[in-house]
């Protein structure tokens, strides 16, 4: 059946978190303690494709939770214009799934030179990547077959999870509120994995969209990202993402009566701000899809994708992408299109 | 006349910018030394819209020719979920036309209140930005009528590139060079709205276009996001902004026969990968609109739009979006739209 190994993996994320978070608990909280030691001011984030909405996510979790401002890193500044920018009081996070990528180890190398901290979080422990930094997660989530990365991303969510928790808990495990709620997540990715004969069913409808929006605030802000990419790389619809505010100042005049908007919205303190953008959407006529724990806004929707689980809003993004990944998966497949072989891609892309 | 404000505002550019380096040249130089004083380690710059892409470009010019590390605010840390990150050892950046948006407000006052530097570039010296900033660099862009930014989005751009000019030069004017390109920008900008006629008659062509994505790199990586923007804003197509890169690692797969891609590709480092970018994209069967000053580049394209003048390439910004402008003008009056009124718009978009 056409895209197979992307249905394996998708499914196999609750077993891959709970491994990882079994296997590297230990090393995270002793990452985080080496760091402690170190005196940064930013956290800049090397990453790219879905690797890069991990890094988003980040933005949100190490900002919020850690008090700690992240920055993007531009890799042409590394590989195109030899202008590393000055990284001393930088961590440096290099995250890809290979390892391998020339514009993300560029970032790390130049942060090294310069004796800022350095982490890689890959799930090749062995990667140029892994071996250029001073610390090491690995994501131990084995092979990865599919080009449309799925299981990798969600593990990258979690390594970041596990060291923001870690971050947070100088007692070495004392904050156990953090810890237990990261316990908890492969249940509630399992929970939306449920979703998987809907999704199947409902995808026909949408097998003639050729354009589309997706929409996340706050933490799930890095989910709209993904969720658009994994359409795009296989069902070949272009589909962007926006917060709220952004597509308010400007995008929201694209919106006529049917126009497709994916929106990711779990409980938490950027629902209200999610619901008052589905209903601006809404009274505008655009279709929704949507991705959400809430009775309020599935109510708007065409299509209503509820998760049976309700995660911590800072865990939200590790389940909120699983019907999205489905509806990639099923889209790809009423179209007959296979999604493990996207035409024109291969599963390192060696960008600088 | 359909968008007699567009037009009026986007022929003014040239006037606007010498005006704004004759008028706030010294207080460039004056924030620069002030700035020089304190110790910070990266620069947070909070904006939205077409303020958010002159942002991206600050991120580039920052990096290559200040070695400041700048990350992009994500304003929902401080509207919604009240943990604003530690900004002691930042340079807060506010950009708005307005001055009234909360959510550039908001990471403007954590950073004074936590007693770090902050800047306004606002076109309103007395708004609540620039009175919530340390520091303020006015535009003197004059009203802007039409909906979609253009005279203040290159007036921010200038603004950035005389603050990197003035805190890359102590001596307070040694740096020639830096400032004698900066003279010659307004020039550059006027010789690009020559290409006026020729996009009026061009744009006919892409009347039924309701997808394309934008492309570039390094210093003009917001041009594609800001020319994307104009756009969607005037012409309701679904426009959106990639680098090479990660367009190459997933969304490429979206790109069949006649597929629209604008690329902003003039000369400088970048170059070569623009150019094996759109070597890429031709070979896929996409029609490329290609605003360059290389013929190996305008070669490819379908409609090449040859920018006379060349600029060095960290002001390339400021001329390479005019012809972006004037097709987001000439494709919403062949379409039938007044771009001066997007539908569902208002200028003072009042996010959080």
């Amino acid at each position: 059946m056409a895209g197979e190994h992307l249905a394996r993996e998708v499914a196999e994320q609750p077993a891959v978190l709970a491994g990882l978070l079994e296997a590297e608990r230990e090393r995270a909280l002793a990452i985080a303690a080496a760091l402690r030691a170190r005196d940064f001011a930013f956290v800049l984030i090397a990453a790219r494709g879905t690797s890069d909405n991990a890094a988003r996510y980040a933005q949100y979790l190490f900002g919020a939770r850690n008090r700690l401002p992240v920055a993007l890193a531009t890799p042409s500044l590394f590989t195109l214009y030899d202008a590393p920018p000055d990284l001393r009081r930088a961590l440096v996070i290099g995250i890809s799934q290979s390892g391998e990528s020339p514009d993300i180890l560029a970032p790390l190398a130049a942060g090294r030179r310069q004796g800022a901290a350095t982490l890689a979080i890959t799930n090749f422990p062995d990667s140029p990547l892994a071996q250029g930094a001073e610390f090491v997660l690995p994501l131990h989530a084995g092979v990865e077959r599919s080009v449309a990365a799925t299981k990798t991303y969600t593990a990258q969510l979690l390594a970041l999870a596990m060291l923001s928790a870690a971050l947070g808990d100088p007692g070495g495990g004392a904050d156990a509120g953090a810890w237990r709620d990261l316990a908890a997540a492969p249940r509630a990715v399992e929970g939306a994995l449920g979703l998987d004969g809907e999704i199947a069913a409902r995808a026909e409808r949408y097998c003639y969209v050729d354009r589309l929006v997706t929409g996340g605030r706050g933490y799930c802000y890095g989910t709209a990202f993904e969720a658009a990419l994994k359409l795009k790389e296989t069902s070949y619809l272009l589909a962007e993402p926006y917060s709220p505010p952004d597509f308010l100042h400007g995008p929201v005049a694209i919106v006529d009566e049917g126009f497709p908007a994916l929106l990711i919205a779990p409980g938490g303190a950027a629902f209200a701000d999610m619901l008052d953008f589905a209903r601006t959407l809404h009274e505008r006529g655009a279709e929704l899809i949507a991705i959400s724990d809430r009775d309020e806004l599935l109510s708007l929707a065409r299509t209503p994708l509820r998760l049976p689980v309700a995660p911590p809003e800072w865990l939200a993004p590790l389940t909120a992408i699983v019907p999205a990944q489905l509806l990639a998966l099923h889209l790809a497949r009423t179209k007959g299109h296979d999604p493990d072989r996207p035409r024109g891609l291969s599963k390192v892309t060696r960008t600088r």
